[in-house]
């Protein structure tokens, strides 16, 4: 009989498929042990478990990193965690003097580590347990001989239906067959959410019992428009959910024709499409957008075991600026610290990480570590149009401070005879709300400006993005937000300063239409959101965004 | 001979003592045993040694309450931990079955824990361990008969030096004989530092291995206008001292000639000083202040052992009302979570908590909770002005949830036929920059609003101020700040609605010159600060300040 469920619609998009109730298991059995004398052969055969789930978390991270740069720190904290000595030390010891298996040591050995941190009160750190389970059954995986997980290969197409998504579930999951994705925990800026809406799955989240009231193999017909779910639908209502299906694919498709053209409204104005790129592998034909406008450095510094030397660094800024063909590149320099950590690096712990030593304040305080990046970044630009840009700046002390740390590379350049672009563009993330609201004087000590809609959000709203129990609190279509928003926009345009928009605000089509009724004439996106932006901008005028933009304020 | 050491001051004074170098000990002998039968009477020594702690800690809080609530946290965190279930189990276990003596058992089993925790990499886990030895030490002390802490009384004038004080060193430390402060490490916002202030002891810290280059009983001569310390200083020395010494008081003794008159302007404008309260223990002339422009109700919460009900905290606010003599209370409702817990209500643990469910938006979902302190403070609003004010507001919407609740709580009380002010003023404080910016459209809602300056530079600048990490990029008086300031104070102004600053830039007396100049009339502050204010208001005209204000503009 049909039933109606509904939860948060999260992921845009129209479902139907089989149910796949997804219950994360672990490999479990009781010891087992080896003859003596196979100690070398079997510590042998975890050290090299350990590689490989290593070099899994590297790709993990990497692929992260495109799709969400703050979510990829999860799999550094599991490759901190595969290298912890005491943990080591304890598997060596149950594997080289108790002779036992290689998967009992691990299993033992992690499992008990995490039942410590588990009977701990703090939530903080039971949810570090969570993340020594993930390690253990990686470990386990690969010692079974199993290449990939459970969510990696379907044989035909499911809806997912779980409590809620590991980072390790999601990361390597069948983006072919699963065509829906249901979960009982979960909101709008949820892991899961992003994911979904990285991958165009559409997703429900926030379903109560989902996973007991759906039995595997259910019919279910899913609206993610609307957060609807139908459990065995009746014939009219896979009727309806086929239309649905079909306009929705008709307009995506529709959209499609707007990819490779340049964004022009109804009126002619044109507004320049950028790209966000996490690493130099990104794969965007270069026609389809107009600048890379944010191009995040950390995947540099997470996928190593120590700092990445200048050289490393320059060759992979110099792959971007040579696959952009031309097309201008902004280098964010590295904005890591508070809650994104390094494996190699000790940095401080803070009670409120999004308050802390981050970014340009982790590099005022790491002189070595900035000055490398900032002469990779400066001789990269010999070979295209690559400019500079400082995250996290709150004064224009921090930006004469960048400045100098700017200049000092250059005279290490020169003195060493390395070419570098003399002129090169130096600009500002605009995220923090005392940068915003002196926006005037910064445009005049600067070249350009992009605004991090997220974290100019969060300040504002003293809400963390990522906590889903302020969610209802972080607006960032607030009228404080628009107005220090055209405020900026106006500052800038004033001085002729370039100005855009890198945060999510600009990869959503509605947003996107009131940031350039607000005053945008540059928005940098995932390329996933071109299509949609494009399509958006091509209903309307520059004068009907402005009125909407108005009126909004 | 004499030696010149360098640190931070961070609270004004001077001072000429003998060092006492203070490192804190742990009580620890071999375990002790008794004889069988004697179970129950050494269990009950125990349990009455955990009320006696609970005591301390109860009376340690409600005194910090009143000095700086953000640091009393400590103590309710203490309280939680007397009240762990494992420990006291396992207490039980060692005395009951084990006949342990109850400090052995103690020593044993938070020894234990501590270092369990310890073990653990994460410094957040590690600074858990302190608070369990710091339990553990006062258990021991009183089991030991010893009524209070080493610092709790000396002989003789002595200049403190220590690596870094906790807060149990510091709450009960003998004010009197205290002279100086000088401790290794601690900024300008450190816990040390605002006790310090709050008790008027000058302080220097930051001053690298002063327990090891100064041996106890060493002359010491400190300048906390300065951060020098002189080592066993010459003749000369000790003359310039003293005469600074005497130039310092003789300015403290002339400030307090203002403490009972009016703050009046060379011009004639006068300022109206109000206070920041934090129980219904204050203890302050009414002939010093205008106003009370902060109440804060968090201690009630705080000294229990369950949610304060409706009578005990009508009783509260009444007594404030009536001590008041007539003097407006501003009445700010409970702002908790976050970073502040209370031991019998389980509050998520946040990422980042300044950023998340605190204050409003935790009583927004603890209605009952809410509607409770709501009642209690109408109810008292019949005894004489007092208005209500809601903290962490960051919308439009916020304030007219609150003001729903405000109406909700009005009808409970019209059933039960019970008196309020029906015509009581509702207002906010100014905290979040989101309402800073739309300050026009909020003093359209509300009937006064006062700025609460930490959180509002806190959040403009994204710096943590409790993070020393950070303290440098935590800037009160920026560009961005004062604009924020200005166009608030105006806003208010030109509506005529009220508008005061609560937070500590009021009670410096330079930064109470700025606010004058940006546009406030009303500033409440700790009382400690009312005569330093007071004399540096007098010492200029309106217009000059004006003029400072438009030059840092």
């Amino acid at each position: 009989m049909e039933e109606r469920l509904q939860g948060n619609p999260v992921s845009e998009g129209i479902a139907y498929a089989k149910s796949y109730i997804y219950i994360p298991g672990t490999l479990t059995k009781a010891p087992g042990f080896f003859p003596k004398g196979q100690e070398e052969e079997k510590y042998r055969e975890f050290r090299e478990t350990c590689e490989k789930a290593d070099g899994e978390l590297v790709t993990l991270y990497n692929g992260m990193c495109k799709e969400d740069p703050d979510k990829a720190k999860i799999f550094s904290a599991h490759r901190e965690l595969l290298q912890d000595e005491e943990i080591l030390d304890e598997i060596r010891e149950a594997i080289c003097a108790e002779s036992m298996n290689p998967d009992s040591a691990v299993s033992k050995v992690y499992t008990e580590f995490a039942e410590l941190l588990a009977g701990v009160e703090d939530p903080l750190i039971a949810e570090r347990a969570a993340d020594l389970r993930d390690v253990r059954d990686r470990l386990l995986r690969i010692l079974s001989g199993q290449e990939t997980s459970k969510l990696s290969s379907f044989s035909e197409d499911v809806i997912l239906v779980a409590h809620d998504l590991l980072p390790s579930d999601t990361a390597t999951m069948d983006r072919k067959h699963i065509k829906g994705i249901l979960t009982e925990v979960g909101g709008v800026n949820s892991h899961s959410a992003i994911l979904a809406r990285s991958y165009g799955i559409p997703a429900i989240l926030g379903v109560p019992n989902v996973t007991e009231k759906i039995p595997t193999d259910t019919m279910l017909a899913m609206d993610g428009l609307t957060g609807e779910i139908f459990v065995t639908p009746g014939e009219e209502c896979i009727r309806d959910i086929r239309e649905k299906q079909t306009s929705f694919f008709r307009k995506k498709e529709a959209e499609k024709n707007f990819l490779n053209k340049p964004a022009i409204m109804k009126d002619g104005t044109e507004i320049k499409i950028g790209i966000n790129i996490g690493s130099q592998e990104f794969d965007v034909p270069t026609d389809r957008y107009d600048f890379i406008g944010l191009f995040r450095t950390e995947f540099l510094y997470m996928e190593g075991k120590e700092l990445p030397g200048e050289e490393t660094q320059f060759e992979a800024y110099r792959q971007v600026v040579q696959k952009a063909k031309g097309n201008p590149i902004t280098l964010r320099t590295l904005d890591i610290g508070g809650d994104k950590t390094l494996p190699y690096m000790e940095l401080p712990k803070e009670d409120n990480p999004f308050l802390g030593k981050r970014a340009i304040r982790l590099c005022f305080a790491e002189k070595e570590l900035f000055l490398t990046q900032l002469r990779a970044a400066l001789r990269a630009s010999a070979y295209g149009p690559l400019q500079i840009m400082f995250p996290m700046v709150g004064s224009l002390e921090d930006i004469r401070k960048a400045k100098e740390y700017l200049n000092l590379a250059k005279e290490q350049l020169k003195e060493r005879k390395q070419q570098f672009d003399e002129q090169i563009r130096i600009g500002i993330m605009i995220e923090i709300p005392a940068i915003a609201l002196i926006a005037d004087l910064a445009a005049e000590e600067v070249d350009f400006a992009s605004i991090g809609s997220n974290d100019l959000t969060q300040y504002l709203s003293a809400a963390d993005r990522m906590n889903p129990e302020v969610a209802a609190y972080y607006k960032s279509d607030s009228t404080a937000m628009l107005r220090l928003l055209g405020f900026v926009f106006r500052e800038f345009s004033k001085r002729e300063k370039e100005i855009s928009v890198c945060g999510e605000m600009a990869g959503n089509p509605e947003t996107a239409q009131l940031l350039v009724g607000l005053g945008a004439r540059k928005l940098s996106m995932s390329s996933g959101n071109i299509a949609g932006v494009k399509a958006k901008l091509a209903e309307c005028t520059l004068q009907e965004l402005t009125a909407l933009a108005e009126k909004k304020l």
